[in-house]
């Protein structure tokens, strides 16, 4: 299914407005948007206040470097938004932060990844007469590879959109969203698309903006071993590491990978994904050794079991992925021990699901 | 489902013999082989002759450069086989070679794509008490890019494996088909590894050999268009046009668009499928200039209303793709047009579906 936006151009009808964001579905999506779209009536508040979720996510899964991401359920943030009368209209106030991290992260709204998101959000509804307020429950820890600012972002955009009646389709939360990608941590949608949308997402291009959804099968189980270690990666470190060009064989390489990745979702074949999850010639061999333990954890995740480890985002979490539960948190014992004998790095590892849904309303009271 | 090859080292027995040769099968499939597999006892003919098929291929496929390829149907190299008391026992002889380019074929089995296979298939079953003598018929034409050398070899290794009862395992028809493609056109199975398994297939190593299938919907329209003009490819001029480096903003965007064609491929959607054909931004644009027209014969496909094309391996063959066989002739006749028209060049084009079969017996006369 393809969703085109409007053209800003075309007068906009209520027949003609972009499919509104269906958090719940599950068929694969082709999401395609090329301008931006402005709701040309403003929309009335539908609630008189909302709190979403958006879930963590990993992104470059290996060879997917920089275009693939997926979602992992359990973790995420939370936003809350309500019409408050002593917001000036049109605008975004953030009254409260709440997380262990909640300090390091700015109040204004111009400066936080979830007010740049819902002011966009704003700005694309057309809203002028309504002020909302914002709190924002920080459950991802900062900077650790798990798409902390764009489940920020997303929940935000998820939240600012249902009370104003769900109008902006996924593409327009998912380009809110890159508004304050930007801003923090570069244009790229691996991380904010499956936050918006679930499960895993390609992205196909930006110009325009394309994201294809990429359907792991519903029936078959799969497990992320996420084992984060205490330690800041060094993000202008761990970028310029990248090579600014590649030899023939390795791109042939990855991209054979990045397309077995691929098929292997599709097909729910988590052993194929792990191998190819695992298989990165180009970025992981340049990272690893920037975080301390990491090529030791990736052996210690396989030797326990695991169908294959990399590094999430940009590290320096660790992700290694099984279709078993309980070899899942001995995977990621052994991943907690090797960050620590290898690395002198005191680490935890948690074991997820697959986030099938993507950011979503978790209550609301209507107005 | 995962076929692994037995380790020389190890005694074959019947029960851990490798799967045969499936011709029929079409389930997604992946194919493992990591050592030479050698059937300890010497096989008898089931078969006094036989003859056999497989179909062209087309390689590449945009940003599948390398590793991706599929097979074609209704053209193709046939093969036949008989057991000759007359050619040295555990030897293969060529008898005759038909078609078009029959004169520039070597009838000498160690210079000829179908001998080549057809001795390494009687190697590998351990042949020694019996004698061979092919036919060939050239249904291809030679250097067109359409894999005219991996359809001798496949057809040749298919017979040959056909008359000893079928015992070796599609991974070592296609290893024996590389035996022949390293030799003429070096150690690559994106031609060899379709034209023996039909569909579309993904090498993703050589060590081990490991191949996957990727099933493309059966309820699904695809039809190839093959605009083959009378030109010969510099085939050193092709190679020699790669780059030996490609920039990471190249890299990240062909991976995206590989990924893009395989899920394309697995959800039966021939418009992405096309779109992501038509995405290489790394061969393509080196290549497309060496053959005359190439360029406009592309945009006259899509301005016809092809979802995307290409070059057909190394070309000179354009493949374009439709899901519609009436707009496929249309497109072809405009391919046509533009290679006379602006690479003044003759050109036949055709409509074909996808072979999803690969190489086949066609006959058979049992002993």
């Amino acid at each position: 299914m393809a969703i085109f936006c409007q053209s800003p151009f075309k007068p906009i009808t209520a027949l003609s407005l972009p499919k509104p964001h269906q958090p719940h579905k599950t068929q694969p999506c082709l999401v395609k948007c090329s301008k931006t779209h402005l709701v040309s009536t403003e929309p009335e508040p539908v609630f008189t206040s909302v709190r979403s979720f958006a879930p963590a996510t990993v992104a470059n899964l290996g060879p997917g470097f920089d275009f693939l991401g997926c979602a992992v359920d359990g973790l995420g943030d939370h936003v809350s938004a309500r019409v408050d009368p002593s917001v000036h209209p049109g605008e975004v106030s953030i009254s409260e932060i709440s997380g262990d991290n909640a300090k390091k992260l700015s109040k204004n709204p111009l400066w936080n990844c979830a007010g740049i998101a819902a002011i966009e959000v704003m700005r694309r509804l057309g809203v002028r007469s309504v002020g909302l307020s914002l709190t924002l429950e920080k459950g991802l820890p900062l900077g650790s590879g798990l798409g902390s600012s764009a489940a920020s972002a997303a929940a935000a955009a998820v939240a600012v959109n249902e009370i104003f009646g769900a109008r902006l389709s996924t593409e327009e939360l998912v380009l809110a969203g890159l508004k304050s990608e930007e801003k923090v941590s570069g244009y790229h949608a691996d991380n904010v698309g499956p936050a918006i949308m679930g499960g895993f997402v390609l992205i196909r291009s930006y110009e325009p903006l394309e994201l294809l959804s990429l359907k792991f099968p519903a029936e078959k189980e799969l497990f992320f071993v996420l084992a984060s270690p205490d330690f800041e990666a060094p993000t202008k470190k761990m970028r310029a590491a990248l090579p600014a060009e590649i030899g023939m064989p390795h791109h042939v390489w990855n991209s054979s990978q990045a397309g077995a990745l691929v098929a292997a979702v599709l097909q729910g074949d988590v052993e194929g994904l792990g191998r190819a999850l695992s298989s990165d010639k180009i970025v992981e061999p340049r990272r690893a050794p920037l975080i301390p333990g990491m090529e030791a954890v990736k052996r210690a995740a396989i030797e326990a079991g695991a169908f294959g480890c990399t590094i999430s985002g940009a590290g320096p979490t660790a992700v290694a992925v099984t279709d078993d539960e309980a070899r899942g948190r001995a995977i990621g014992e052994r991943m907690v021990g090797a960050f620590m004998v290898e690395g002198k790095l005191r680490a935890e590892a948690v074991v997820r699901r697959l986030d099938r849904v993507g950011a979503r309303l978790v209550s609301s009271i209507p107005r």
